[in-house]
Order: C-alpha cells, then structure tokens, then sequence
C-alpha cells in the first residue's frame, strides 16, 4: 500500500503543485474492494442507491416528450444561477410537507444536496475552522469537509440522535481552545449512517442550545419524507428560519441521476450561495430542473411517495428480521423508523474494517465504521442499507453477514484479541447511537 | 450604491462569520442594469446565450422519450464519479475533430466546462498563488479565480492570440518576485471576450515556452468546432498531451441547459479531478450525460455543428457589417473567424462602463471591457456578441450604439475629458488585441 503511494507520487509529474487542499483527496482504502462488492452474486448491503424502478416510466418518459417539444429552447438553454422560479416555487409545496413555510427567492438550487454542502462550506469555512457533526456523520459530508480543509469535531448521540448537553460540551470545549467553529451540520431524520432520528422535543432544545451558543445549524434532510410511522416530524427549519439552513434533495422521493437539491437559506446567506453556484458552475443544469418540474406537476408523486414509504418499509423489516435470526449474541443495532440504514455494533474484539474483505469473500458487503468517523472511531461499527436489494436479498445478505461474524467471533475465541481492535484510538468525546441499545 | 452596501451588511448576521473566500463574492455593478437590458425593446449584445432555436426538438423529445422508457432506471440513478463511460467514449469522438487523440479514461465529465475550471482550480490553486491569462479574459473564469483568492496576472495579445514574449517575461516577472505560478489559462480558439484565434504556429510557440518555463496550459475550448473558415485548428491539447489540461463542452454545439462538460487531463490530474468531482456533487447529472449521449448517438450533430456554423456566420457578417457602417472614427474592432464575440476599443476618451446606462437608455446593450480585467483596464473596450439576436436586430443594435458613441463624443467635445477616461489604470503588463487594429 505504502509502497504503491510513494509509486503514484513519482509518476505524478504535478506531485508538488497541488492545492494545499488537494492533500486530503484521496481515494477511500474501501474503493478497489467496492468494485467486488458490485458483483452479482455479492448481496451488497454498502451502497445508499434508492430503488427507483417503481417510478412510473411510460408515464414520465411521455410527459419528458410535450415538455422538449413544448419547452425545449428554454429547457436547454442558460437559465438562472439561482435556479428556475416555478421548480423554486414547487419546492416550496414539498418542504411544506415537513412544516417547513419558505418563499422561493430564499432557494437556491444546487447539483444535489451535495453540492449544497459544497457552497455552503465553501462560503463559510476557512482552512482550521471545525464543523460539528454528530458521531457517526454522512461519508460524503465528511468528504466535503475535509477539502475544504475543515476540522470535524463529532459529537456524542443517544437513541434521539444528536445529544444537546454533548453538543454545549463541544462547542465550550472548542471555545476555550481558541477554535473557531462555524457551524453544527446534522441530519435529524433517520440519520446516514445511525439511522435514529430527534424527536420533536430534542429539535427544539437543540436549537436551543444552537442559539445560545451562536451556533448555525445545517440541517441536511435528504430522507425526511420517507417515514414509516406516519406524518414527518417538522423539519428544525420550520422551528427556527433565522439559524438553520436546509439542505433538501429529490435524490430519494424521485431521482438521484438528475441531480436537483437545493439550500434554502437566510438572504444573506442566499445571496452568497447564488454567487458560488455561478462561480461553481454558471447555473445548475437547467434541464434536470425542468424533468423534476415536469414531474412534480403532472406525476401524483405525493403517491409515489407513500409507494416508497411502503418499500422501504418492507425492506427494513426484512433487514431487522434477519438480523434479529443471525447475529451473534453481543451484536446491537437501531431501529431506524425510515431513510435507508442501520448501524451495527459489534461484539468487543470485532473490528469491521479487518473483517471487511473476509465479508467480501463471503459474498456479503457493508460499509466499516471507521468511514463515518474523521477521527479513526468506529472499528466496531458497520452500516448496513436496506434500500435497494429486494427482501430475500437482504434476509440472505444478513445470514451470511451472521455467518462472517460468527467465524470471526470463532478465530477470536481461538487466537486472542485482534490487536487492531483493542486500540481505542485517538481520544474523544463521542459515543455512537448503537453502544447502549439491544 | 455605497450605503446599500452598508446596509446589507448591517442586516447580515452572519456577515462576520464567512470564509475568507466569501469576500471577493460579489455581484458585479452591472448586473441591475442587465435586468434592464434583458426587456424586449432593448437589442441585447452582452449575452452570451446560444441560438438553439435550430435544434430538431421533435426528434430530440422522441429520442428522449425512447431513452427514459429503455434506460431510465440507469439515467436516473446515481452514476461514476468520472462520468458515464458511453459519454466519455463518444467525447473522444467529438475531440478527435480538432485533432486530439485521447482515452476515455481520462476524461472526467463536469457541470458545463465552468466547473472543470472550478475544479481545475480547486485541485492546483492555494489562495495568493498566481494563474495567468490572456488580456481581456473570460469573465467567467475570472469570477472562478477570484473565489479561490487567486491573483489573475494578464498577459497581453495581439491579432494572432496571446503573445508568447509577452507570456515568457510576465512569467519572469512574476516567479523573480517570489510569486507562484500555478497555470496558464488561455481560449486558443475565436477568444472571449476578444475574439482572436491562435493560429497553428503560435500554438506550437506557446506550447513551447510553456514547457521551457515549466508553466501548466489549461485550454479552454467551448467555441472551437463553430469555426466560419473551414477546418478547425488543431488543440493545444492535441500538440502536448502531457502539459495541457483541456477544457470542452457541449455548451455551444448542442445545449448549456444541459450542463455537460468535460476535462481531458493527464491520468494523476485526472484521478484529483475525479477525487474533487465526488467531494462537489457525488457524481455529475447524470439524466443530462444521457440525454447528450443519446444525442450524439440517434442526430446528426455533426451536421447540426455545421448549421450552426452558417447560422453564426450570417450573424457574425451583420455585426461587421454595422460595426463598419455606423462606428465613429477611431473605433477599432476585432474581426473573429468562429465563435459569438467581437472586442471593440472606443475612440480616447470614452469609458464604456460610464457609457452603458446611457446605452441602455437607447436601447442596446454590450459588457464593458473592464468585466474582463481583473485589474481594472478596459475602460476603453467593450465586448460584443452575435450569437443570439438575428441578424436585422443586429444591425439595428450596432446602429444604435453608434449613435451612442457620436454622442459621448460630441459630449466630450464639447466638455472636454471625462476625467475617469483619463486614468490610466492600475500599471499593467498587458494590453488589448484591438489597440494595433483597424
């Protein structure tokens, strides 16, 4: 591996002129090993890909057909850096879905919710400025961060996710480090990768909390609508417009190819993020914002979303079930009420890193926890996704994941603690969701 | 103007929190004035928007539709990072035309070539390293640097494109006063804002004291197949696969609502670019990568290219037409082969930023010349572009900004200098390709 680095860098003729922040991009050690894990007869249990092939396609294929013809020379032409007022307008009725009351000049569209964390780092954070997130956070948020050379401090979360007397701990602590933190980035629906959720109640003590502490919030809500016990929870947006800005995406209620999100922000802060997006890309694509405006007006897709909820739903049971059969005694897992995940922890002496290419083998992948860390925690986590293979896929992807724990669980008993896993790594003040739930 | 400013500020409250970066975003003076140029009465030669009105709409929504009702569980799910491998095939095929014998594995496809510039730049440019560029410049690519806190150092031109003296002393200049020189960005082909071509023998002179000076060449190419001479010139990219980072983009030969562009870049720039691509969006649109791909593979876009090519050429004709009917003595202008833009220098005295409201007011519209400077020249050029009014509008427009221009001159014969025409600007080591001709 080293030697394989020091390799690239010698036939890198640029090797010395790179940003400074070109440093943190490098390629996941769980790459090579992924593009395994996309073999057929592997049961992946890794990706967070939506299962979209219930959307209706004759029907959107057709109504794709009127819009061009109809729409073409402004559905393929230059259009607005902010995005197009009637999509901004439709958003407006989505989010009201999750409480959320907003105009649409305070939305700026963006290439996926991704590329809204992008701006909105990109406006506010320095190189050495920490963000806050909860422990474990979103891998690609991680990503996001750590280009901009930002610091992630991650904070503690019980079942409710996100803890508010961790989070005054952190930012006190932070403080009186003379650390400049600029802002607390969480998901509070059915979180990637812990899969809790806050309840109302520790919504509005930890805006709380953030006001009292000068704290913004980023409030990422890319599975808010897909519930399974009923209405969602209002979005902590809807409790506070002045101190959070949301991120909200069609990537999981419609399509992730076409690559629509959007942050709806303060109007300064706005103001900002149509200044980025033109710097970052003109205008975000015109097109796939027309497909989604088209969809959302002539597609019943509230229905459709109530179809994904009832997917997902029998999915996750299947998830739950079969992890209730397979895994060994010591093993603990949440019990996410939508969204796509479950986080797993693992008996003491497992490490899910290690483990990983034996998972592989044996026809079973997942994602290592130390993924949702930036501070090298998590080696007895993994997560889990129920989105996109079927129910007997994943009933059979949690059997044979039961068997790889098992055998581990076997050479453990036989040779001894992995040396590996008993390192607790760097010091830190966070815990995951799983440590003190069966 | 001033006391807006401080008022917007006031009402920030986050005004003290931004990244440093978040500074130099801002909106330019000029675009108030472009919602007013925007009305139906004013004949607009500011923008820079394609004519697609010529695109077979009916056959492209077929087409679509086709594609949606076959592939649209791929076309609207998450993609490659690096983009669509069937694209980047098809890519080669398009780049082969200006001579450019490329892998499909080294293409990495971006949000329209404005975000192959923001990513270029994301992985090379530290804030205070330098980046040099032609004199004028995109304005675009300048608003990119600038939010990476880059120092645009310009380099002059002549009628031939940028001067390769001119690029070997700046460079000089620059690495004798401890500066770091990240790359040189240069539009080879029909230049905006100027409106020069480098021909084939300044390509190889440049390509050649790039690489004596160690100087990375980033090209930038969006008009390069709508050339009105024949045969396109062959890239920069073309003549040196290892020292240039090529720009292109499906922005001007098919649709910009799309955002498709692409980088061809050396394989380890390639796999940063990659890196950098994920962190921004997780993977480019990738609906729009299958709408240009069926595209290219069910029309006749080469075809299409040369449609183009005659519909520019008649409107490029129109504006040279009118430029030399109604200009006023001292006038110089440009006199492009291919692409949207003319650059135009006003008699002495004339300041084309004070002018355009008054401009406005009579009904046409144009960029003044300093939007292309970052350090303040072009108070005595301004761009403008035939690409979208036809060609009767066109005529009319430049009628009317002749009479605009015998006015300011009469005025100023009649009250002496406009003092803010006198100012010569900060020093400067550039100077325009209009200054030396008719």
């Amino acid at each position: 591996m080293a030697r394989a680095a020091r390799q690239d860098t010698r036939l890198d003729t640029w090797a010395g002129r790179y940003a400074s922040r070109a440093h943190g991009m490098t390629a996941s050690a769980v790459r090579s090993l992924f593009e395994v894990a996309n073999r057929p007869e592997v049961v992946s249990l890794a990706g967070g890909m939506p299962n979209i092939a219930d959307l209706p396609l004759d029907v959107i294929a057709d109504n794709l057909a009127s819009m061009v013809f109809k729409e073409g020379t402004r559905a393929m032409q230059y259009g607005s850096g902010q995005g197009e007022p009637v999509l901004r307008e439709q958003i407006t009725e989505v989010m009201r879905l999750e409480h959320i009351s907003a105009h649409r000049d305070d939305i700026t569209l963006t290439v996926g919710s991704q590329q809204g964390l992008d701006l909105v780092t990109r406006i506010f954070c320095d190189p050495g400025d920490v963000v806050l997130a909860e422990a474990p956070s979103y891998v690609g948020a991680l990503g996001t961060f750590r280009s901009y050379e930002v610091d992630v401090v991650h904070v503690g979360m019980d079942e409710h996710g996100l803890d508010p007397d961790a989070l005054r701990a952190a930012t006190g602590a932070l403080k009186a480090a003379g650390r400049t933190v600029k802002f607390l980035y969480t998901i509070p629906n059915f979180q990637n990768p812990a899969g809790v959720t806050q309840p109302l109640e520790r919504r509005v003590a930890l805006l709380e909390v953030a006001r009292e502490l000068g704290l913004l919030v980023v409030e990422d809500n890319p599975y808010g609508l897909l519930t399974f016990t009923g209405e969602p929870i209002p979005a902590m947006r809807s409790l506070d417009a002045d101190n959070v800005i949301y991120l909200g995406s069609f990537s999981k209620t419609f399509s992730p190819g076409v690559r629509v999100g959007w942050v709806l922000a303060p109007h300064a802060v706005r103001e900002k993020l149509v200044l980025a997006q033109e710097s970052a890309t003109l205008c975000p694509p015109v097109f796939s914002q027309y497909v989604v405006s088209t969809y959302l007006a002539t597609c019943d897709w509230q229905g459709q979303i109530v179809s994904f909820r009832d997917m997902y739903r029998v999915r996750r049971d299947a998830m739950l079930d079969g992890l209730a059969e397979h895994m060994p005694a010591g093993t603990t897992w949440t019990r996410p009420d939508g969204g796509f995940f479950v986080w797993v922890t693992l008996p003491e002496g497992l490490d899910s890193q290690a483990m990983l290419p034996r998972a592989i083998t044996s026809r079973v992948a997942y994602v290592p926890g130390p993924a949702f860390f930036a501070d090298g925690f998590g080696a007895r986590n993994l997560r889990v996704s129920y989105c996109y293979p079927p129910p007997d896929r994943i009933r059979e992807g949690t059997r044979r994941l039961g068997e790889v724990l098992a055998n581990e669980l076997s050479l453990h008993e036989t040779f001894g603690l992995d040396p590996s896993s008993v390192d607790p790594g760097p010091r830190r003040i966070t815990r995951g969701p799983g440590a003190n739930q069966s």
